[in-house]
């Protein structure tokens, strides 16, 4: 209701006077060692969010280790020569902050939000752990534990998480984006202190780190205090080349059945292999995005108006895209099938909405509302000083620069209907597939 | 018809008196540097084979760069510091041998035949390129040349080798036997001096080499040379473990349709993840073989009476395994459907003749026919001391011992209907299998 509201005062604005993200107040500089430092000032409150995005995630990880970036990410908030295991945490809640750290394929990013006066003190913590980690064997042995547990209850108790990893999995032929994020669990129990310290060393350097502070700060004084704890610290020499394994030509459509019997809803789901926003080349991934909002981005959508409320037979249907990635990512489809339709007939009838789109083309007006709403939500989202800190450390660790994170909006607002068809007659190549199903073998037998 | 006699030979033999596969006059030590030396003794002919097997294949592969290993290979008879490129081979035959070498997934090897008084030539030239390779960057270029049109003869102009290549990169989600042997086009395409020396300084030592000497040769000759010459080569201390990520659960049975214009006859096959001969552990890679064999082994296996004689819905079926691996493998089903068969109509069939055998199970009679064909070509291949020598070589790479080697026609006879049935039933396992079908788009509309 409240999303609702918000988007309606945002289109009655964009009627009179068309919306404008202006940019967002942003500085940039590079230390001595490498280290990038990026800047967004926000000075409604005396709030600071200190973030190091590290350009190692999951996919840069070696084979046989899998879930050692983020086992990493864990060990992270042990010790160092000066802190207690733990004391990073504490001193935060302590100063009356929080503090996170999240790993995802291309990136592992630690961040606090704290009182603006605290800066210094997370500088002061977070370089002392980029540099003097020390972890013992038995924090090794109790932690694995934890992400193992941690993995037992987002992947192995949740059928649809178990059915993703398989999907992504037969995706990628080559890439280690088809490894999850988490690890498998039998390279997880076998992760130990050297695995660790390997990742460590390669990766968390300041000339593979980006530093971004948000909110309430001179740029001048971040610099000064970025240049004092992070500036000291000396570049990796031996940094490798970012240069992932690529996929070699798809060339045979893929699919596949998940049956577990814990499955309450089963449904259809399929995805295609697309192109992600590169460095001065973002307008395929403009397009695509826009498809996935037409096609499948709500109750207004495509899918939805066709699967759900025509012929009915769907409670749920959507696509979407995640244009913000180092390397090639998915365009997907799903298609939730409305009690009594079996799963090959949804499938079909998911088939039949795309290929009717195909033949029909995409709705201006459809088109010019989902414009302005993107318009809207990125001038709303900089209402939220993590939001606008997120997406400049999300676009700068996926390859891109602050210039082609500005021009985004841009490019969204100058994308054509054509652009829109030409990219989804690209990407609906069905030999870069994967199709699943998930269900339990009692509804295939109910069909 | 030569081997029809062959066997019925070996039959009537069988009959008198049980054929027993006598041991092989094999000798093994090994040199201080950690270098296996096998001596297989056969004085009917004054020749020798000469080999030595590098335990380090394609899977042994960073990622990235697939096809190092066989690039290598190729470069393997170019100069050394004594030697001009090309000088290798031409001096094998100027001695009226004959040379060649192979890579696989976990092996790479290099073999001359000779009359047996040029052994200490082999030895001193084998010896010299396996420390003194000198390669020159022109020299990087037109090999490659070389590979990619190996790769464009072999794969590219054939759709049945386009087909096995998605094939198995679907079958295997973590482990590297789902890369080609000969690496996917795009990576041959960048790989240069440094990934040929990186892959060479690495595996190329004696600690990770095995010498097979088989032929008119006495064990304390071979020895003698083979002190002289690999002897005084340093171990490689920084050999890394021959760990290779394993294979996550695999939970969802994955289907692929590949369409080629080219495709003449079109097919379905499907593989299982099947387990591999481990040391110690041979009874289960027994019992699959022997269902290989039974269920699709030739024109009297099940496959075939059923599919092209009973039925005549199939042209041509049959079922594979090659257990000596030294990761988990595949067991393969194909069924080539009849004129006017359709494809699904053709897996629906290929289907149901497996469920008639795993209902019906072992004829003991076939059983008895086969153990017994078994038998007797092991025995006619021990007339073959290339093939002695391979059996070894093969063996001894994918993580056997001599004595694992020597056991396996036992254990194979050793096999029972229960053992073969049991592994059926485990190997069966459709979550782990990969369906393909190769057609051309126009097959599937004629349908």
């Amino acid at each position: 209701m409240l999303r609702r509201m918000v988007l309606a005062v945002a289109v009655s604005v964009g009627m009179s006077a068309p919306l404008k993200a202006a940019d967002d107040l942003v500085t940039t500089y590079e230390l001595e060692n490498g280290m990038q430092v990026v800047v967004v000032e926000d000075h409604r409150a005396p709030v600071v969010m200190h973030m190091v995005w590290y350009k190692a995630g999951s996919a840069d990880e070696q084979p046989g280790v899998s879930g050692i970036a983020h086992f990493l990410e864990h060990l992270m908030f042990k010790g160092t020569d000066t802190m207690e295991s733990g004391e990073f945490s504490s001193t935060v809640a302590a100063n009356g902050g929080r503090d996170n750290a999240f790993t995802s394929y291309d990136v592992t990013a630690y961040h606090q939000r704290v009182a603006s006066d605290r800066l210094e003190l997370m500088m002061r913590m977070e370089s002392d752990r980029m540099v003097n980690l020390r972890i013992g064997e038995e924090e090794i042995l109790t932690e694995r534990e934890v992400i193992i547990e941690e993995r037992n209850q987002r992947v192995e108790n949740n059928p649809g998480a178990l059915f993703r990893e398989q999907l992504t999995a037969a995706q990628y032929l080559n890439h280690r984006y088809g490894i999850p994020v988490i690890g498998w669990r039998h390279e997880m129990e076998a992760l130990d202190m050297d695995d660790a310290l390997s990742f460590y060393e390669t990766y968390y350097a300041p000339n593979n780190a980006i530093l971004i502070v948000a909110g309430d700060v001179e740029p001048e004084d971040v610099k000064a205090l970025a240049d004092q704890y992070y500036g000291v610290i000396p570049a990796n020499p031996d940094l490798p080349p970012r240069l992932r394994p690529s996929e070699p030509p798809q060339s045979s459509a893929r699919r596949m059945v998940f049956y577990d019997a814990r499955v309450a809803q089963p449904y259809v789901t399929r995805s295609y292999l697309a192109p992600e926003r590169n460095s001065g080349d973002q307008r395929k991934a403009a397009a695509l995005t826009l498809l996935a909002e037409l096609l499948g981005g709500g109750q207004t959508s495509v899918l939805s108006q066709k699967l759900q409320f025509e012929t009915k037979q769907s409670v749920y249907a959507g696509s979407w895209y995640r244009g913000t990635s180092l390397d090639a990512t998915t365009f997907n489809l799903i298609m939730v099938p409305a009690p009594g339709i079996g799963m090959q007939e949804a499938e079909d009838a998911m088939d039949a909405a795309v290929a009717e789109f195909m033949a029909e083309g995409v709705d201006a007006a459809h088109l010019d509302r989902l414009k302005m709403q993107l318009r809207a939500s990125q001038v709303y989202e900089r209402d939220s000083v993590e939001s606008v800190a997120n997406r400049y450390g999300r676009g700068l660790t996926s390859g891109l620069t602050i210039a082609d994170i500005q021009e985004w909006p841009e490019i969204l607002q100058s994308i054509t209907s054509e652009d829109i068809m030409a990219a989804a007659e690209e990407v609906f190549d069905l030999r870069t597939s994967v199709t699943g199903w998930l269900m339990t073998e009692e509804q295939e037998v109910s069909q």
